[in-house]
């Protein structure tokens, strides 16, 4: 961790340095294209050098996530020639900090051997976050240049799905011998220029790499440096193996305030580590997934992405919903008749639709949220699906008791304030059941219930909606 | 951090353990009270302690977080039962970890000294963690029992506003000076019994606490002993003040990968320490309370909570939409002579609406997303806000011909389908034009652009979309 000023947090100001910087060159750039370079051209070359000069000595001082922060903010053309101006032996860090989609962009504008050349300078571990972006050629040749352990780690790397344990884990562990004192351990490190980062315990493994135990790092400062390793080492730890769902481990990482954990496979072996950094960006980027999922976009999309290429990634979306909507609308055409006698039943049905769906996505909120907390069991399922039914059933009766007399007061029709009451509680009721059984069925065939089962909600209580309330009328009141 | 189990992240098993030990419990208080306790009492006594004696151990074995999760997932009477059973000392650690929905449970069925007990074996920031959900004549007598330093660190954590850095940080230090050598420290920290978690650096300071540098564990490892601390420590590092936005040190700590950082008042004075499994704590939180604000809940909800407590839960949210959705049914009321004419509007009307507003909550995403990113400066904003509208206008166009051929084909009239194409695509448009404004005038009034932003584009684009759709429709058709 190199040193860095002082910063206290914010980094929206880089951006307005930055900023700033850009618009004084473009200012200068115009300027020179208007008057054809003819008047003080040289003058004018130099002040436009001065402040490409001016940023990138900026960008030289600021942190890659930085740097990676103010080129995702940036429209494409700017982002450019900032990224121009970036020296190339920090390419690599950016690359693995920026945001999926700027990533492509970024290295859509490089050619091979650049990329080469700042993929060379990451560590195993982050070569393999990258080789998904990456030309095919490219990784050929990084995979030529490295050790034959480092090569042995990015195949192990690349080997594990995306949200496993063995995708996010590095290889950085210093290893001891449990036979040896502290203060044999203590001159071992002092021949190292440094330590990884997030080195807050070492790895006691056996001749054959089979984890002992732990020895942390606050121990081996407070204890008598003539004690054995063996003494002191923990043998009971928190480990996990590869193919675990990241999740999990996150969840671990989260309960026991854990900054690294081994990785451990299933004969013992110790084959990585997990880290606290790793740990907060996954959980950081599965927040962001699903924000983006919930809101109805299919994956991060570049703030400056093209206008095509958004519409593409808000096509499957808005197509569902076109579904759905299409199969409401075919329900209310089936009334036709009944709202053509009674033409109050239009401007009444999408009260009873909406707020259906709204009580059936509360419901669904708490259900998905107990799944992925694992507090749902095969004993507590009836106790919660009771609770959702008498909640729903209360609400109904109130909520729907409220919009009857709406429409009563309305229409002057108590027929139609009492039909207007049943169709709410009911689909109160259909609400309630389904933002139950729909998350747990999404769980019981292995997808996940966090996405999808709000748009199945709201299509069921649209429909169901439509279907009770002008069901209910033509049978009671046309 | 104690030894404990491996245990491979999960703990869905430990609540499987825990179920099936009180099953069995229940099972035989059962069989006592059927009975009427007249046969074998004795015996059925004996098995009955055993069961809760089983329990009992296994739950001085878990961790405070496994069982806090235990609690969360069991209905109130299982849950006081195994609260009943930890052992006292562990109360306080417990409490900590628990939701604050389930938090209130447990401690409305402890006494006043038990209270005080639990809550007296904690660390003052942990104290201040709990205050608020405590009785006051608790928090007294606590108080009371503190020491001078840990009053003056209580009343400073209490000080501070929830989502602030103060509210979150710790005072577990280890401080030291800058004009001795490595070795002496390393024999000052030998002296102590074990380091606090998270202490990846030590805190260099003036005699007057004003923080002059961070000396990293790992160097201190590394480095000769014989050099002064002075030489071998960061002068230029992260630090955050106690009144700064804990969203932006949250921020710092995932851009720079930090364990820990210092929190440092106006004059420079060390006031306490943010650690890294503080931030996760407070990212996992504010994710799930914007989750619980998207699903419509006002806040965290016991699982178990009576129906009542959670009915009272949803109305908030219930009633809002309510009106909203008063409103669209008086927009459509207008409208009802021109629905008696052509009764297919009303079959119709609410695809515009819907797909409107699925659109304008994709713009919202985007932008939301962007604002919390600091990404949106007023420099970039009309690029944006220009990017927004051409997708809207394509996809208005798009969908509105795909919508305007089904009106053709089901209604056989091409005037309706015309009328419908136009209606989405304007309908887009304002859901595009809400998307990017509503957030931006949210954020410059000083309010969270993610919450409420969805309802108002729904609210907009569901009465806005009744409104076109009919109102062209009246023009042009009837």
């Amino acid at each position: 961790m190199a040193d860095r000023q002082d910063k206290r947090g914010g980094n929206e100001h880089h951006l307005q340095q930055v900023v700033a910087l850009l618009h004084r060159h473009e200012l200068v750039e115009n300027l020179v294209q208007r008057e054809g370079g003819a008047r003080q051209p040289l003058v004018e070359h130099l002040v436009h050098r001065q402040h490409l000069n001016e940023l990138q000595q900026l960008l030289d001082r600021l942190h890659p996530a930085d740097i990676a922060y103010v080129l995702e903010a940036l429209p494409l053309e700017q982002r450019l020639v900032v990224w121009d101006l970036v020296k190339a032996d920090r390419d690599g860090e950016i690359l693995l900090e920026v945001a999926d989609a700027v990533r492509e962009t970024l290295i859509a504008h490089m050619d091979e051997d650049e990329l080469v050349a700042a993929t060379g300078q990451l560590d195993a571990d982050e070569i393999a976050d990258l080789a998904p972006d990456l030309p095919e050629e490219v990784i050929q040749d990084v995979f030529k240049s490295l050790s034959g352990e480092e090569r042995e780690q990015l195949r192990s790397a690349m080997s594990y799905a995306e949200e496993t344990v063995g995708a996010q884990m590095d290889f950085e562990m210093i290893e001891i011998r449990e036979d040896v004192t502290l203060e044999v351990v203590l001159r071992y490190l002092r021949r190292l220029d440094q330590l990884p980062d997030h080195t807050d315990q070492l790895f006691v493994v056996d001749r054959e790499e089979r984890l002992r135990g732990l020895l942390p790092v606050n121990r081996l400062l407070v204890s008598d440096p003539e004690i054995m390793v063996a003494d002191v080492m923990t043998r009971e730890f928190t480990s996990f193996s590869p193919e675990q769902d990241a999740q999990e481990a996150a969840g671990a990482f989260e309960r026991y305030d854990l900054v690294s954990a081994p990785v451990v496979d299933g004969e013992g072996f110790l084959v990585g580590r997990m880290t606290v950094n790793a740990v907060v960006d996954y959980i950081r980027e599965s927040k962001d997934s699903e924000t983006l999922a919930a809101g109805g976009l299919a994956e991060d999309e570049d703030l400056f992405a093209s206008v095509w290429k958004s519409v593409r990634n808000r096509w499957a979306w808005l197509a569902v919903n076109l579904v759905t909507a299409f199969i409401a609308s075919r329900v209310i055409g089936v009334f036709e008749n009944s709202i053509a006698q009674l033409v109050a039943l239009a401007a009444l049905m999408p009260i009873v639709a909406g707020i259906g769906g709204n009580s059936g996505n509360q419901t669904t909120t708490m259900i998905v949220r107990a799944l992925a907390l694992g507090q749902i069991t095969r004993d507590n399922a009836r106790t919660l699906f009771i609770k959702e039914i008498s909640v729903s059933a209360l609400n109904g009766l109130l909520w729907g008791s409220i919009v009857g007399l709406f429409a009563f007061l309305i229409y002057h029709s108590w027929q139609l304030g009492l039909v207007m009451t049943g169709a709410m509680a009911l689909n109160l009721l259909l609400a309630a059941v389904m933002g139950v059984v729909i998350p747990l069925a999404m769980q019981r065939f292995g997808r996940d219930p966090a996405i999808g089962s709000s748009v199945m909600i709201t299509a069921i209580t649209d429909s169901g909606g439509f279907f009770i309330f002008l069901g209910l009328a033509t049978v009671f009141l046309v």
